[in-house]
């Protein structure tokens, strides 16, 4: 607390104003009276930047979790013995995108002043005298980074069980540091050219595209990616059998399903309402209890009845198409609510977000179905996912966002949904994003994958893929738990008591054989 | 940050001062001063609902983290036939229980003004034109509903793995939707007939329940719930044998009870600490250092101390018992320290809070030795802790509650613990509670459960049972480690290589056979 | 909101000042002014602890989830027959930590006044009268048991699958009550003799050791402990065949292993940015808009960059050692990483942080291969890891700290790092710190397991070592994956259906053999 703010001595003030007609000591009575409100309002400013910036760490803390919740969602949906190969991929998101992300990654992102392709002001590459010359500071650049590694778990969802390592090194970094950073630079980036929050106000038909959170940003660009990689590659062996009928190819562990689940659903609360970046912000001078802190809370609100709803939605339907209750299909339905009601979390009605969830969960199914007939095979079903119900959220913001919500969380009067009576403009911003990313990521992502495909890093061998990429790549088989009764029975229980090797002489091959 | 605050002319305002002996001019002086206060007092106010929003918002998500706690405990302690089934359990009270509290739980608990027993004001229904003519927020929404969910998912735990997929929909529906809300009206609303809280003073025994964080109002409600549950379908088949030995069933996976107790813990820190809602207030005008900030450090720790005095007491007691240390009984134990401080937690010394949780040892103890006696099987003993510890803390808060905390944290010179001098009253109301909440648990889920026995609509076949749940309703096994190794060879192997449908039409029985 | 702030009625101050020549009404509108600054310093003040102990409560529960990380970590590193054991050890490291932490081990951390060895004032033994007397409050104390249950929870990981459950119980409560608590109060207590934020300003070499968040005080210490009991212990029961080569015990669950390390990730974001304390603070009054935030966000931007860097280095180093792309290996290289820059992340740059985790893992990998060497056995590398990093830590400080983050993180104009060019006297005092650390930890932890090896206590029989610990001390083993169809099969099959002792009297010796 600084104590300038606190004394005020009421005999001393009171002798400089009942003199104060004369000029000195009336002076004197304002520049005391100045210097403490001036105190107050230094001390004001302060507070609200702790308080924003507390905000905006603990979101970027757990949208972080995040990256966690996709590491078991996807080892559990993988089978066991591609599961050391699946978990590394998630750590190395994180590992690698933090180092690509803060060298040049978030200087594309949001370097200003930029060419509104892409951003690259000097100061944001490895955060050269960042934050000094901007508005944010870092935890704006964690809560980023948080972002930018979760786009890169989505796309190794679809590729799982049949890649190399190599080349999901390259990938990753290639996504996370450059094609990412570009959609995100044009959404979110004040000077971004179909940002719904460009300083200048010149936006793209008088609207911009409004992706609160990222239904666009984060999950459409890994889902469409995820689609190209696993289209290159094809589907896993034994997918379809020979009369091409599809063979469900089930992961091993649906506790670590339902726990990489709960965590995603738990990170999403820093996803979403975190996306305002701040929180101590009135929207009504003359209502001083009404501001940013009830947007967020609706934020929250209308995430968890997005999901839930898609959740319940699955249940049943999947209880009449397949005649069982399946919680992973429920798990799926659930993220696909999430990731639709990314778009438009802060701008509409709790209501609306059940109908945002409703469909989320039929167009999920509806791909699903449709990849079924296509033979394609994402063993998470993150194209579908995140591609499929993130570009629905994108539409169902141009159909839902209020008026008021609008207005208050982006200012100025502006389109807002068409159901709403908010006409065709906001919408038309929306498809246009939804074009541009498939565009986008197409023209960068399929190349990338064509071309590793064509010099032999994208799929492993067959041989590799029937016995696992762990015990073949990733040093032997992730789980034990019979110990030593099996060491002679199972075809990896040798593992158990494998002789390491002594010294780097005796290691089989040190050369980089990927 | 508002710039109306920041500009303070000195030389301006000693001019208004220095001729201040003119009215109009010692006026403008005046609107000047009293605007730069009203300024600051705005911005104050705001900065206290972001405070408070912010500390409500992610004490909520900690609330949120305890249903995947929960999640991951109850798949630990049953068997792995039955995994799939009860993680889905947990996923639906999180999805089915916001859309109930949404339409309707929210308004029966909170709606105001309302009849004493149930709230019902039609602005909450659906949060229609909430929260704008409430004194609360979407954030008491959402944590609302993360307590609500805790309810149900203590039932299930007592139910666990012999009861048919719909009897859990409808119980939990029922539960979270009016069961619960009903009684969290009566002990939290500022209508309820027995709230320490009550707006208009008219307290019960001139003292009400104190209840803080619902040892009651959750544990007890979530535990009777399940003991009626538990005794009208019986024990498991094998849980006793021929001649009525008591035979563990053993869980099927100790790592998952370990991480599904901490996440609880973790949990419990919004749970206790965040029951106070907000943060930002002092509790004593010439003390600015002294506030609720203290107390919820404070609840934090009581929280702390009265789980792990329980852990502890049930290391070193079970080890006498049972002859070696068990790290599930450990777990337990220091749950139901935490379900016995979650009533007094606010109001008693951190020394209490030993107290507190050395006796909910003993308490669970003793109600599991009564259960093994009566023949009572329940698979996460969640009757015992829930029910037993939480009755045992409402007792505790009658004992020791503080006088000091009482009439801090409830406004007011009020009752407080007998044995710290304060009369029997406040006892009396926490005896009174444990009534009411037997007794209308009872009454409401006794009948759903014994009607639900008699339509054939509660227990799971005798073959299902020792199938397991997962086989013959969930679509396959929650594990496969071995993969293809085993499609020969287990009972379970075929599903890894399990050939889907194809299209509906050769779904079989696509009716909705429960 | 106080209302007292909100009232300011320009008609009455315009009376008052209107006819401030007269005295009486100079003073009455002095006395209004001052009352209004008044009351408003007081809500500032108390804005500034609600914000400061948000920001520290969720940041403690952000480290006590750390505990959570470790229980994951080592369950998964051990083998599946040690499982139960682990894990209990690492629930009680919580619990039994809370009890001494609170009986006495805070009061000897940070009871002040001290006599600069240790702290004993009596108002911290069981928070008797705390926190009236002190600057701190309950948050500080849970922040404090977090962290003090961490060092014991490392060691843990040293001596794993060898030791007995009562060794555990009498080393883990001298380390958590008596020699971490020393540690802490040297060089964290403002009365601490090496400490770098003396309040006396006597610091050692005019700098005293900087230890942000704990290389040395937690890191270190757990690990240096470790080494001791590790190395009395010898190594695990064919860790090294009869030629003496290493022979890998594998960790049981792989999935386990990463779930831990991204949970104690997560948590580190409490426990390095949590370190400040506080958050609302300016550094600098004549630009209130920079302050501690800042250094908040930039340290959680260090300590990110440092595992990632370090993850990144093992995995290629790993992949030309050894051959394969490990993930077990990259994660600990991760958390090398956070070990390490754990002492200087509050005060160097990011890119300095990117040297802090390169370095890292050469570290690791450099003490794995003498461990190797000199057939010293730690399951969990925590030696090396916690003990070797830490060190590298508090050295790297001494290199590279910055002279503006130093002078603002700790008041004053004093040295920093030498490559930075500021001398070699804070390097000195990071040294002086290795040294005592390690020496203190040796000279008291070093007799105590000694001590425990000679009376028996120490390490598990052959046969119990054979048979796995869960099995012959814990009550069973932690898994069971297959069910019934096992009973007859497998050495613990019969445990699923073991059957209860029915009353005390037939339990086997219930006296307490261990």
């Amino acid at each position: 607390m600084d104590t300038a703010t606190t004394t005020c001595s009421a005999v001393d003030l009171a002798a400089l104003l009942s003199s104060s007609s004369n000029s000195t000591s009336s002076l004197a009575a304002a520049t005391f009276l100045c210097s403490q409100i001036s105190n107050i309002s230094n001390k004001l400013s302060d507070t609200t930047f702790a308080v924003d910036n507390t905000y905006l760490l603990f979101s970027a803390y757990l949208v972080f979790a995040m990256q966690l919740g996709f590491a078991m969602l996807c080892a559990g949906s993988v089978r066991a013995k591609n599961t050391m190969n699946i978990m590394l991929t998630n750590v190395l998101d994180a590992a690698a995108g933090a180092i690509s992300y803060y060298l040049f990654g978030f200087a594309f992102a949001f370097g200003t002043p930029s060419n509104g392709f892409i951003g690259r002001h000097h100061s944001f590459f490895a955060l050269s005298s960042y934050p000094e010359r901007s508005g944010s500071d870092f935890s704006f650049f964690l809560y980023q980074w948080a972002f930018a590694i979760a786009a890169a778990g989505i796309t190794s969802g679809s590729i799982a069980e049949r890649t190399q390592f190599v080349a999901y090194l390259i990938y990753s970094t290639f996504l996370t540091g450059f094609v990412y950073p570009t959609v995100s630079h044009w959404f979110w980036s004040s000077d971004g050219w179909a940002s719904a929050s460009r300083s200048d106000n010149n936006l793209l038909f008088g609207s911009g595209a409004i992706d609160f959170a990222g239904s666009g940003v984060v999950h459409m660009v890994g889902g469409i990616a995820g689609l190209w990689g696993a289209l290159v590659e094809g589907p896993r062996i034994g997918r379809f059998d020979r009369s091409g009928r599809s063979v469900a190819l089930r992961g091993h562990s649906a506790s670590l399903v339902v726990l990489g689940t709960f965590l995603l659903w738990f990170g999403w609360y820093g996803f979403n309402p975190g996306s305002f970046l701040t929180i101590l912000k009135g929207y009504d001078k003359s209502r001083p209890y009404y501001g940013q802190w009830s947007a967020v809370g609706r934020t929250a609100v209308t995430t968890t009845l997005s999901g839930c709803t898609a959740a319940l939605t699955t249940l049943f339907s999947k209880r009449l198409l397949a005649g069982h209750w399946n919680v992973i299909d429920v798990c799926n339905g659930l993220l696909g609510g999430f990731a639709a009601i990314t778009s438009g979390c802060a701008v509409v009605e709790p209501w609306a977000a059940i109908v945002c969830g409703f469909v989320a969960s039929w167009v999920l199914i509806g791909f699903n179905l449709l990849a079924k007939k296509l033979k394609y095979d994402d063993p998470l079903e993150a194209a579908q996912l995140h591609g499929g119900c993130g570009a629905w959220g994108l539409i169902f913001t141009g159909l839902f966002a209020s008026k008021q919500y609008v207005n208050e969380v982006y200012s100025g009067d502006r389109p807002y949904g068409l159901l709403m009576g908010g006409g065709g403009k906001l919408l038309a911003a929306q498809i246009v994003q939804i074009i541009v990313i498939v565009g986008w990521v197409t023209v960068t992502m399929g190349p990338l994958f064509y071309g590793l495909h064509k010099m032999n890093l994208l799929r492993i061998s067959a041989e590799d893929e029937m016995a696992g990429m762990d015990m073949t790549r990733h040093g032997g088989f992730a789980y034990a738990y019979n110990d030593e009764d099996d060491v002679s029975t199972k075809p990896w229980g040798h593992m158990a008591g494998r002789v390491e090797p002594t010294s780097r002489s005796s290691t089989p091959t040190p050369t980089l054989t990927v």
